[in-house]
């Protein structure tokens, strides 16, 4: 039994990622944490839970992590979770950190687009980018795992085998993402107020989202050159689900055919990513509370264009389901496991 | 006072037609139609109206129609709707048709985008495309105006003025839009059911939306040469509203300070189009219920794209709220009449 | 031109309140406060406004609102209400106060149900219950106005008239209300949070809702004896609307007519309660944006039991637009105006 | 391995059903109806699942069910239902039927509250009531069970125990339930379109539902003589769960002690029945996709009063769950197998 710590476990990626390990069987949960004061019966934050289920989320040391855990899932903020994952990794631990701070390469972009400084450069070419679609290999053998963000997941698995095989204009990309209200996490804002929310759709961070430069890095590394895209993300008045409508730029020649074998040549045997024959879409619902990625597309020879939807879970794929997903890569067990669910 | 009818009163669009011109102090509704055999209290369709308002809903004969009323509004489905227009068109009426059979200048493209023959070709030259913000001049002396739908009117807005002043490129054009469930109309579908359009978002009808011809057809006009768009709707849990988020290429060497100019240029003095400064977007919310169409633009010199946010209430200025826009016009009252609401 | 002021126009009963003076022609608002220290354009708090009314909320001084305005409506916190109140009333203002301060008679009951000291009792005797079904003709002649609370307003509609005439057994009363969110405010809290309210459906307070001795009061006042009921709140995902779903035993030998009869004898000439024939029951929709209150029953010969539904929108019939019914039946205005929307 | 069949099995609760069983360690799916003409690919009704469930529903003859399965559940419309539920019967199969069909002993009242004659009276008496909770030991040997009816469940759940102990007056009980819109069941109405039902609220079927006599029928069982409630059913703008109030009338002298007592003796060994402290509540969400049914209690000394408050998920503790729940005491699974979920 693999035993494991989820710090910050009562956040909505925590709590869906608690709910994961507790059905998973090859894991062990032995440490809970939370930065709150009173410690806090885990059944008070999952009320689903069964009352046998008595475990409780409550402030933790280091040292009592380090000898209660093998692994440790890190669902903190930003700019704890660089201190918190170059502690653990330092002591031996492998590390799933769930935040953006060791997914880019390059600091000078996380500085720019977090507005805070990375203090732990050196973590960043360790730390391996946690989507395993494209960086499977890598992932079984690395001790700090990069978990991806949830737009950039939907974004990435829908565009870059088309870039991989050359078949779009790498400047045409223009992704239309639209989010369910927990993407935005727990705390209390405005903006997620029932009234606010309800009713209501716009976009927001239009060009200035932190996720642009995590999608662009994948794109580039899939295309081999630099990728830039225009992202604009809308929130939906739902609880969870992102959908990507992504527009391109085909290459002068190429056919639907080409689009299709791209994405079977990617993804035919990837257990969570499922793909739709041309002109078919998935919604939200196909893929919500499951860690898929449904994936379909149109190409539209009046004016040039593919059209590209992709669909996610963003509190699985599109972040607790895929860290489990890496889990479970990195330690051998069987990729699906703990995540059949229905 | 101005005698008017509302043909199909019993739908979505009709119902808020019915109450902005209760609301009307220069018109008096006389007759209201519908093809179901029995008399439907108006206050049954519409239950927020005072008891005092007791008309009714019921079959009327051609000629009772045309003794009662000088302006006929249709908001039939269409291929009904052209046979009507043609018959009160001779009749010397006033005609408004909230359907699509009259807004397509080429009955190729009508038959082509909605599958049947249109029998009424010659009033195709008659009709005058009722979007007042492009052709407001020709509304003010037209017998026949076909009212236009609800994506191209979000659409047309956010786009002819960049199209008229030469600002981007016309073949970089995608519409990614979102309405709420009213746009759908209310006839029974699977794809309407609560519990398949709750909690979901779904992209729909993509690449063969039967408006596409009609955005096409007023951008063309506006840009002065053929424009084609890639064009995606999607379905919202919600009642009302379209949010169009629109991906553009700027021609070289355009910035920011030409596009807001371009817009003021086309708006600052329509009473129905606000603008917002470059880097401020509008929400539903700030147009649900009302007949403002609200706009706001980014511009990002990292791709050289423009994104438009254009908004509004499908019903209102989507369809109703427009037709009584263009219903002042035509009879010379103040353009706003009616259409003052909060 | 009446003068008004509105003391705390940033909340949803400020705003709902703001936009009924702004649609009546017989009032001028001359003073919008705000305790935020920044000026705040209207259109930033009500959107929906047209550009041409640009009015501001700002910070005010006490003289500064007793020159501008001949008529006071508190939209404040209780306790800040109360005293509030107490100055403006001295200074021979007209006052509405929408805040539960002054509504209770017995100040024991205020300070047991509300846990703070009411500091201004003296007040308690001058202020009328504003339910001008109740208490029209004080409510023409009183210049301290207590305005009653949302769920009282839907609750005592349904039942007075019931006790008034001895149909019902006084012990047998229990309300079962439900209410959409905006009646919780806009203050920030866990509980109003889209996520946590979406899909979502649970009663609160049950037993201890500070609006169950207002109930009592007035049940009591039409019984012309103690009336205690059981009132049970629960809280909707919707915005706005509140349903009261009331099972009431019937005295022996009372039948349906009686029931009807003692409905018609109460609110006949109301403008803005609406009855149903018994066996129909109205929905929130009929009553949503509107200042009416819908009133159903249903008589059960098997269980002796009567059952009553009554629907208001909180924010209308339940706060402002009551507010303004009251305004209207003060200063002589007609009793619907600014009220008649659809 | 159990060979199972399931009828109907495009609906909610045959969808719900399908789901759960596919979890089942002990089970096997060998049959899947429905009468549409075309076979329909599981996937298609339930998208949530991993590509390589490749079911399909289809139409099967009799003989041939009765070849696969060797238990069949039945999700069908009542009146079919019932000579399906004989034809099995007969042909020696476990039937466990979803449908109203059985559930009543006394065919008059089948008669009175469906209007349809009750063609397979004989079946009445050897049907047992499928309520773990109070038939546990007889549903251990049923070959027919009567899976009861949504509301049913959480209402007799909540108030039973107290009937039992004698601690309420019986003919004081008004049940005030809300429920989710999956409850409607599939097909197209009117009233489940999303327009109708999203910010909308309201009772229906007051004091005609057909789910009174079996709440009555069940709770005279418990109180050992005739009981008779009022029962209130709204619809609220969710998709699943329900949520009951009940108000009772006390005896003389009870005090809350008893009351938790009562429940904690008829529920601390039921593993699908959780108890909530005096005072606290449950919400909806303590229970959606769960085989939960959660109680809360609270006493009004004031009035007299107790209040129940009774959660389930209708689609399991109050359809498909339960009837999993009672084909595992029948058939010697453990209880809770395939009902772990979270």
């Amino acid at each position: 039994m693999l035993t494991c710590a989820v710090l910050g476990a009562t956040g909505y990626t925590g709590i869906e990622l608690v709910k994961i390990l507790l059905r998973h069987p090859g894991v062990r949960i032995t440490a809970l944490t939370t930065r709150q004061k009173e410690n806090i019966p885990l059944r008070k934050l999952i009320p689903v839970l069964p009352e046998a289920l008595d475990l409780e989320v409550k402030r933790w040391s280091f040292s009592e992590i380090r000898r209660a855990a093998e692994l440790v899932f890190l669902c903190l903020p930003h700019t704890e979770a660089m201190q918190t994952a170059e502690a653990f990794h330092r002591a031996g631990k492998i590390v799933i950190d769930l935040s953006a701070d060791l997914r880019l390469k390059d600091w000078r972009l996380y500085e720019a687009w977090y507005q805070v400084r990375h203090t732990h450069r050196g973590l960043l070419k360790t730390a391996v980018y946690g989507l395993p679609e494209l960086f499977r290999s890598k992932i079984r053998k690395a001790d700090l795992i990069a978990n991806p963000g949830c737009y950039p997941t939907a974004a990435i698995l829908g565009i870059a085998p088309l870039l991989r095989e050359g078949l779009i204009e790498p400047d045409s990309i223009n992704i239309d993402a639209k989010s369910g209200v927990s993407g935005a996490g727990r705390k209390l804002t405005p903006a997620t107020q029932f009234c606010e929310v309800d009713q209501n759709f716009f976009a927001y961070k239009v060009g200035r989202h932190q996720h642009t430069p995590e999608i662009e890095q994948a794109l580039s590394f899939a295309a081999g050159r630099k990728v830039r895209v225009a992202f604009v993300p809308h929130l939906l008045p739902i609880e969870r689900g992102i959908l990507a409508t992504i527009y391109m730029k085909l290459k002068k020649g190429v056919r639907a055919p080409a689009i299709a074998q791209a994405f079977k040549k990617a993804y035919s045997d990837e257990p969570f990513v499922r793909l739709r024959p041309e002109g078919e879409f998935p919604a939200l619902k196909d893929v919500q509370r499951t860690n898929f990625c449904d994936i379909g597309f149109g190409v539209e020879p009046k004016t040039g264009r593919l059209i590209v939807v992709s669909v996610i879970d963003n509190l699985l794929k599109g972040a607790s389901g895929q860290a489990v997903q890496n889990m479970n890569l990195r330690m051998g067990f069987q990729e699906e496991e703990g995540l059949r669910v229905w």
